[in-house]
C-alpha cells in the first residue's frame, strides 16, 4: 500500500519538496496531499511589492496552481484547508474546509506553514486600511483598497526590506509616503554607516522618513484607519502597511510537541528532518545554521525556502541531500538603488566574539570612464589579525547588488581578504574596473589589516 | 646609497610595480626609472574599441602621466625609451631615446614587456591600413585613419574577444564589416555549442561572419590594403584589424638569459621573481600557473597584469605579498550580448586527463516576471563522478556576464557542484530569479552527475 505524505503550507517549500518527492516515488508508492489556507499555491511573496507597484501583473506571481499540481503531478493540493492540529501518536493532522472538519492520515509529515508577521498590539491595528505583506492574498486586498479607496497618504511602519520596497510601491501609485523606523537607521541589517547611505537615499527619492520613532496606536474614522501616532507626531493616513518582519510561524507545530529551537524555528537536521521521526520542515518556519557565526538563525526569505523544500523532498523520496545552512545573504532595490548584504554586520561578529575591523570602500560598477558607471560602496566586516571575512554590505546603483555573491562565496568558503584581492574575477571596461569593487575593497581591508598588526609591533 | 628599480615597460604590470615599492620605500632609499617605447604609461588597453567605437574620450583611457609619476610619487616615467638589451652580468639595460643610446644600471629590474600581437607573415601585412590593436598608440592610429581615410568596409581577422569588440566598434562608426575566422565557430575559448550562440549573436547584428576561412594574403593599392584574401574568396576592405591574439614579448629577456616557460612567457615564482636574483617580471610577458590544470599558460589580460605588478611592486619594496594563478576568467560585450569564460573548456579539460560532464541550462537575470529579465546560458564543466567544476561559460544579456564571478569563486576553492547549488547567493526579483541561474546550472548539472552514476550501477 502506497504510503501517503501530508504537506502543511502550499507555497515555496512546501510544493518544492512535495514536487522533489513525487520525483522519485510514484503515486502507487507515495500519495500527496498539500493543504494550504489561502487561495494560491506557489507563488512569490517577494513580487508583492512590485505587483501593488504595478510593475509586474498578479498572474506573474503565481508560478504553479492546484490543478496544475494535481494535473501534472498527482499532487492533490487543496486550497483553503487550514491544518488546525497535528496528532504525533495518531499520525494524524485536522484540517478545517468551508466549516468542516476532517482528519488526515500521513506517513510523512512535511510542515512548511512559513513565517508570521509581526504585529504590535496596539489601539487600533485591526483597523481596515492596515495591512501585513505576508501572502498573495495580502498583496490582492492591498491592491484592491488602493483600487476602491484611492488612498491619498501611505504611512510604512518598519524600514526593512519589506518597508522599503512597499514605500516605492506605493510612490510608483502616486501616493504621498511616509516610514516610521523605531531604530536610528533603516535597513537594521546593515552596519548603521551603510544604514545611513539608504536613509539618504530614500529621502532623495522623497520618501518621509522618522527614524527612531515609535509607533504607539492607530487613530479611526468609522472603523478605518485615518492616522498613524507615533512617540513624536500624528500622520495622517489613508493606508497603513506594517513592515515589522516575521517569525516563524510555529503554533501548530509547537502545540503538537514538535520541538522548537532557540531561534524560534522548528528543529531540523541538515536533511530538514525535526526530531519526530517521518516529520520534517523547511522554509520560513524552520530554524536555519548561520555559517558564519554557527549559530541557530531564524530567516524568512524564499530563496532558503526553495533550497530546504528541495532537500526535504528528496529525503522524503528516498534520496539523500544536505542543506548546510545560511550566510544571511539578502538584496533589496529601491528605486533605482541597490542594497545587499551577506555574513555578519560588525555589531553581530563583535557578539558572537570576533575582534573585527569595518573598511567600507567607494568605487565603480564600470570602469570609469565607461559609459553607466555607477558608484558602488562595498563595507567588508574583516577579523582583526587573520582578515577573515565576516560579512559584507553593499550599497550603489545598477550593477552593484549582485556582487554581494562573490562576497557569500567567499565566506561559504572561509576565505580571508588577503587570498579574495587575489582571485581570477572577470574585467572588461562594461562590467568592471580592472580590479573589480570586491577585489578593492578586499585589497584596502588587508592593507588596513595590515596597518593595525604594524602598529601592534 | 639609494638602490635603483628599473621598470621596462610603463602601462599597468610596470607602473602598478613601480607604485607599489615606492609605497614602501622613499626615494632616499629607492630610486625608479621606468621605460616605455611608446607614448603613454598607465593606460587601459582593454577600453581601445571603445575609444574607436566613439562609446569613450580618449583622455580617459589614460590613468597616469608620465608628469604625474614624476610629480606625485617621485617615479622617473620616460617615454618613447626603448630597452633593447639587458645586461644581466653587469646589470645594465641599454636603452635608445630619439636615436641615442645609453646604459642604465639597476639593482632590481622589472620586465613589463607586455604581449606582442600576432602577426602572420603574409603578403601585403605591412600595408597601410592594415593595424593590430595592443598598445594605446594603436588605437590612436587605427581612430585617426578613420578620420582621415574615411573607410567603408572594415575586415577583422580573428574571432576572439579583440576581434569582436572592433567589429562592434566599427560598426558603431557606420562601417559594414566582415570577420573571418579559421575556426568553425568565433570565440575560440568557449566550447563550440557556446561559441555557436555568439555567432549566431554577430550574425543577427549584421556582421559578416566568414568561419572555417584562412587569410592568405593582402590586395594592395598605392601601398594601401583593398582586399583581404582567404582561402575561399577576396573581401574587399578598407581597413583591417588583425585580432590573431597575442604571446608574451619575451625576445629581450629571452636574449639576456631570463629563463621562458613552456607557455612562452618568463618563469616567474608566487612572488613574480624570475629565477634570476633581483630581476621580476609581471603581466602579459609572464608564465601563470593555471589553478585548475595546475599548468603554466600564458594569458594577456590587464586585470593579471594589475595583481601580479602589485605582488611584485610589494616584494621589492621589501614586503611579502604572493600571486597564486589564474583561472582563465575573461568576459566581453558585444552590442548587447555578453559573453564570459572560467577556468577548463571541455576539450582543455579532457586533455588535462579529466572525465567530464558538460551541462547547458537556460535561465532568466532576475524573475521571469520582473521587468527586463533576460535570457542567460550558464554552462558548467564538471568533472564525472565527483561534480567537481571544472570550467564555465555564460552567453547572455544584461546582467548575465558578471555571474562568471561565483563560478570563479567555486573553482578557485575546489568546489563541486551539490555544494555550489546549496550556496546562499542574494535573490530578490529585480536580480534573480529564486535559484540564480548559476544555482539552477549547478543543480541540473548535479543531477546529471547522479543520473550518469545510477546508470553506471
Amino acid at each position: 500500500m502506497a504510503e501517503r505524505l501530508v504537506v502543511i503550507g502550499g507555497d515555496a517549500a512546501g510544493m518544492t519538496a512535495a514536487s522533489q518527492a513525487r520525483k522519485r516515488r510514484g503515486p502507487e508508492d507515495l500519495s500527496i496531499v498539500a493543504f494550504e489556507k489561502g487561495n494560491y499555491t506557489s507563488y512569490s511573496a517577494c513580487g508583492i511589492p512590485y505587483f501593488v507597484g504595478d510593475v509586474v501583473e498578479f498572474d506573474r506571481l503565481i508560478v504553479r496552481r492546484p490543478e496544475e499540481f494535481r494535473a501534472k503531478q498527482d499532487i492533490d493540493a487543496r486550497i483553503r484547508h487550514e491544518v488546525v492540529g497535528i496528532d504525533l501518536d495518531k499520525r494524524t493532522v485536522t484540517v478545517v474546509h468551508e466549516g468542516a472538519e476532517s482528519d488526515e492520515p500521513f506517513d510523512h509529515l512535511m510542515v512548511a506553514t512559513g513565517g508570521k508577521p509581526l504585529r504590535p498590539q496596539l489601539d487600533g491595528v485591526d483597523s481596515t486600511g492596515i495591512f501585513g505583506v505576508q501572502t498573495l492574498d495580502d498583496g490582492v486586498t492591498i491592491e484592491r483598497f488602493i483600487e476602491e479607496e484611492k488612498p491619498e497618504k501611505a504611512v510604512v511602519v518598519g524600514g526593512g526590506y519589506i518597508g522599503l520596497e512597499m514605500a516605492e510601491a506605493f510612490q510608483l501609485r502616486g501616493l504621498k509616503v511616509a516610514l516610521v523606523e523605531r531604530g536610528p537607521q533603516p535597513m537594521a541589517t546593515m552596519d548603521p554607516d551603510m544604514g545611513a547611505l539608504v536613509a539618504d537615499a530614500m529621502r532623495g527619492l522623497g520618501v518621509e522618513l522618522l527614524l527612531e520613532e515609535s509607533v504607539t496606536g492607530f487613530e479611526t474614522k468609522d472603523g478605518k484607519v485615518s492616522a498613524v501616532v507615533t512617540d513624536a507626531r500624528t500622520l495622517p493616513a489613508d493606508i497603513v502597511v506594517l513592515g515589522l518582519g516575521t517569525r516563524p510561524n510555529v503554533e501548530l507545530a509547537e502545540r503538537s510537541g514538535i520541538p522548537i529551537g532557540e531561534s524560534g524555528g522548528i528543529v531540523v537536521d541538515q536533511r530538514m528532518k525535526t526530531p519526530v521521526d517521518g516529520v520534517w520542515s523547511a522554509g520560513d518556519c524552520a530554524e536555519k545554521k548561520h555559517l558564519v557565526s554557527d549559530r541557530p538563525i531564524a530567516i524568512a526569505l524564499g530563496t532558503h525556502a526553495n533550497k530546504e523544500g528541495r532537500v526535504a523532498g528528496i529525503n522524503i523520496g528516498g534520496g539523500n541531500a544536505t542543506f548546510p545552512g545560511v550566510l544571511g545573504t539578502a538584496t533589496s532595490k529601491v528605486c533605482g538603488y541597490e542594497v545587499a548584504r551577506t555574513g555578519l554586520r560588525e555589531s553581530d561578529a563583535e557578539q558572537v566574539g570576533f575582534e573585527v575591523i569595518g573598511v567600507r570602500t567607494d568605487s565603480t560598477t564600470r570602469a570609469g570612464y565607461y559609459p553607466g558607471a555607477a558608484p558602488i560602496t562595498t563595507k567588508l566586516v574583516v577579523e582583526r589579525g587573520s582578515g577573515r571575512l565576516l560579512g559584507a554590505q553593499i550599497f550603489g546603483k545598477e550593477g552593484a547588488a549582485k556582487r554581494i555573491d562573490v562576497l557569500a562565496m567567499a565566506l561559504w568558503n572561509g576565505m580571508t581578504v588577503d587570498t579574495i584581492l587575489n582571485v581570477d574575477l572577470s574585467y572588461a571596461p562594461p562590467f568592471a574596473p580592472v580590479w573589480d569593487p570586491v577585489l578593492i575593497a578586499a585589497r584596502r581591508a588587508w592593507d588596513q589589516v595590515q596597518a593595525e598588526a604594524a602598529e601592534l609591533r
